[in-house]
């Protein structure tokens, strides 16, 4: 296990990895479910505390006063209305669903195979409870499905490598999590010339509301207005963030912010006593003492696609800006509480294997991982197909790997398949030698070749 | 990677592991798909080319000559009748989709999460066609999911090993797959008095049929009615077996063979002249050069429960009789050509990781696996945070494992961290000593201290 890895608690848990998920991008999913059973009630019970619009209100912890009327306006009991503004939430909503792999299940149970890591994991940790010590640093390497268009390094499901710290609520968390990221590159052969790190944190976006006053409730709203900027016209955008509530000043002011790709001038526009800025000063600081300020830079744009971060968001990019982003994480201080747990800071970050793969290829960077078995056994004689079974027990049971040639074959196929397979050395058991308890052995690369005792082989 | 595995091919393919299967236990499902899309031609195709009965299919390639009338009693094109017969059938076929996670994609595929791996790896092998010598000796570890009732080592999904030889007819593959296993449970400790393997061939239940004149197309029925016999009373078994067909003498007869635990006594009754026990003859004394005689034993009961095995079969338990099989496998001849692929020669086993937990827990052969980590990196002063993730960097630029304390904590809490997280040192970054360039190292098994410069700490 590389040094990255073994540094950081790897819990082998197929209950971990295996199960399906139940949250879309961009929105924490009420009623959807587990496949572990165990995991229903308390889930299910903890989205409804949060009447499923948990991803909206983490933000806004304290209540907001509703304009509750003397009249009961409430639907009967049990059902619901849904309001324009309501209705095109579901539809969006229900829009993301399908963007999943979901099913009933046998008993009617709402099953998505998971499109990310992260719920899970947070599932895992409110589970565990107190028996676990803060922080955890743990990593996963697990299987995660989307119904997406194919498009290149995009497929429909992919490897995820994730790694998350909880209880750690000081930025010194991103900075390490950004610095084994930045390890793993190095090791590869990705140097700062080839990708990048785009910096914010999702409390920028939420001073400038702050600023124009606008509820905090219509965070997540604009969080994931924001998330399209770069797909949709810009017009469409502004239109979108002025339905959501926003006067033109505060869009103007808000579009202005997303704009800035320096530090200073965030700091100028936001004043130097708010979160955001000394948590980018600090991160940046840091990285400097990890020894990678060259692969960093701060960029206001970014926000992230995933309704959960609460702070620092970041994402890796190829310089050459032909690939999708390599890998994203972030701060989510407020998901394990949303899912019913106690209030635990944790950030974390997912690297899939599919847009790394295209950049090594495209750098010429994929390694030489050919096959090599250190032996090739085989029998002269139809007979010996036993004899040569116990020669490949006997190299077996001192560590060495085998192949064995299971049927009579003639030798210049032997010779083509260890060539084919890398084989260091190929044995032979022939009727002369086996009488006196002795193989051919020959060296491929050399060609060097000796008789020896079986049990002298090595 | 153990030698058993690397003298194995082993290809890393995303895709090799990663699709959902089409295929239910005990049948092979003419109209599932698969989540990749390119292969869902190929496989649609093949399966209306055997109309979705090429399980049972599989063992009677010789047409069937049809009673044909000149009058066209086919319902209209396209559209299918059930009589009773067909009904039962969908009944049954339908019944065992539901033991699946089956689901409809947004493309209106059905798609089901893969119950085992060896339907993959058969599509991989078709899609490789010629590309590919062989034999192919590959392994695989995937995870596989099946909606059951979750019972002592049966959970609704797991993870499998999977080991299959492509390419080679004898049975030498069959000892080499079955010598495999046992390498496996030698490193960790499983000896042949915990476990044993049965071992049949699915020929045996061939050549009773056809002594008795019972037509080869019912073979498949037939299976599948045996594979219950140790779930259903004998009575509803013999019954089943009666409405398949057989008569009264042709089921006692099977019966009786069925319970046969010689090899020897089986020889009496079949003759020496078929091929069942002459490939059980040859894999037992396979299996004394191998040198696991005392592992394995003949009994005729084993049929297995997968509808594709058209030879040897076989399953490990253990001599305790307290778990379910721990691993089982055997010969599939015709599957990949009932796919539409070339007629070539399979065999290949599954092994679950749940069952063999339970028995090594038993056996109290759980290794211990404690977590492990080379350094804890620790600032003496929250301004020192820096500089301990410089000592962070520096450790992990040379190989080293590192755990950085990412928080200003009292000592007392390091030490009790470093305990936990099994650290073999500890060092200490403070002021005094940062200024001189040097780090303080804590050697944790010994209490041995000393300081040191930063560069010179391997």
């Amino acid at each position: 296990m590389p040094a990255i890895h073994s540094s950081l608690s790897f819990y082998m848990k197929p209950l971990f990895l295996s199960n399906s998920s139940l949250f879309p991008r961009k929105f924490t999913v009420p009623k959807e479910y587990l496949l572990n059973p165990r995991s229903l009630c308390a889930l299910s019970s903890a989205s409804n505390q949060n009447g499923g619009r948990s991803g909206a209100r983490s933000l806004s912890p304290s209540p907001v006063s509703d304009d509750l009327q003397k009249i009961d306006v409430n639907p009967p009991k049990g059902t619901r209305d849904f309001p324009p503004e309501d209705m095109r939430l579901r539809n969006w909503l229900f829009h993301n669903f399908q963007e999943l792999y979901c099913f009933e299940d046998r008993g009617n149970r709402r099953v998505a195979l998971r499109p990310e890591l992260t719920p899970s994991l947070a599932r895992l940790v409110i589970q565990k409870g107190k028996s676990v010590s803060l922080p955890l640093k743990w990593f996963a390497v697990g299987q995660c499905w989307r119904y997406e268009r194919m498009t290149r390094g995009r497929r429909r499901e992919h490897y995820q490598w994730n790694m998350d710290i909880i209880g750690v609520p000081a930025v010194t968390a991103e900075a390490e999590l950004i610095s084994s990221i930045i390890t793993f590159f190095k090791r590869i052969g990705i140097t700062a010339s080839d990708v990048g790190f785009r910096i914010s944190s999702r409390k920028v976006l939420q001073e400038v509301l702050r600023c124009h006053s606008i509820p905090e409730h219509l965070f997540g709203k604009v969080c994931v207005i924001i998330d399209k900027i770069e797909k949709l016209p810009l017009d469409v955008i502004k239109n979108d963030l002025k339905s959501a509530g926003m006067s033109e000043a505060a869009i103007e002011e808000l579009l202005r912010v997303l704009s800035i790709k320096s530090l200073t001038e965030l700091e100028e526009i936001l004043g130097g006593a708010g979160e955001a800025v000394a948590d980018l000063k600090l991160l940046f600081s840091l990285a400097e003492k990890f020894g990678y300020s060259d692969w960093i830079q701060f960029d206001a744009s970014v926000v992230r696609g995933l309704a959960y971060y609460t702070g620092i968001v970041f994402e890796c990019f190829d310089r050459d800006g032909k690939l999708r982003a390599i890998c994203g994480g972030g701060r989510y201080d407020q998901l394990l509480s949303t899912f019913g747990g106690d209030d635990i800071p944790a950030c974390g970050f997912g690297f899939g294997d599919a847009v790394i793969l295209e950049l090594l290829k495209e750098k010429g960077l994929l390694p030489p991982l050919n096959h090599q078995v250190e032996n090739i056994v085989c029998a002269l004689d139809h007979n010996l197909q036993g004899a040569a079974s116990m020669v490949a027990t006997t190299l077996r049971g001192k560590g060495q790997s085998v192949d064995l040639v299971l049927e009579s074959k003639p030798l210049k196929w032997v010779f083509k398949r260890a060539a084919r397979i890398n084989a260091q050395r190929l044995i032979l058991v022939g009727t002369t030698e086996w009488q006196k308890g002795m193989v051919g052995v020959k060296i491929l690369s050399s060609g060097e070749q000796y008789e020896i005792k079986l049990d002298k082989l090595e």
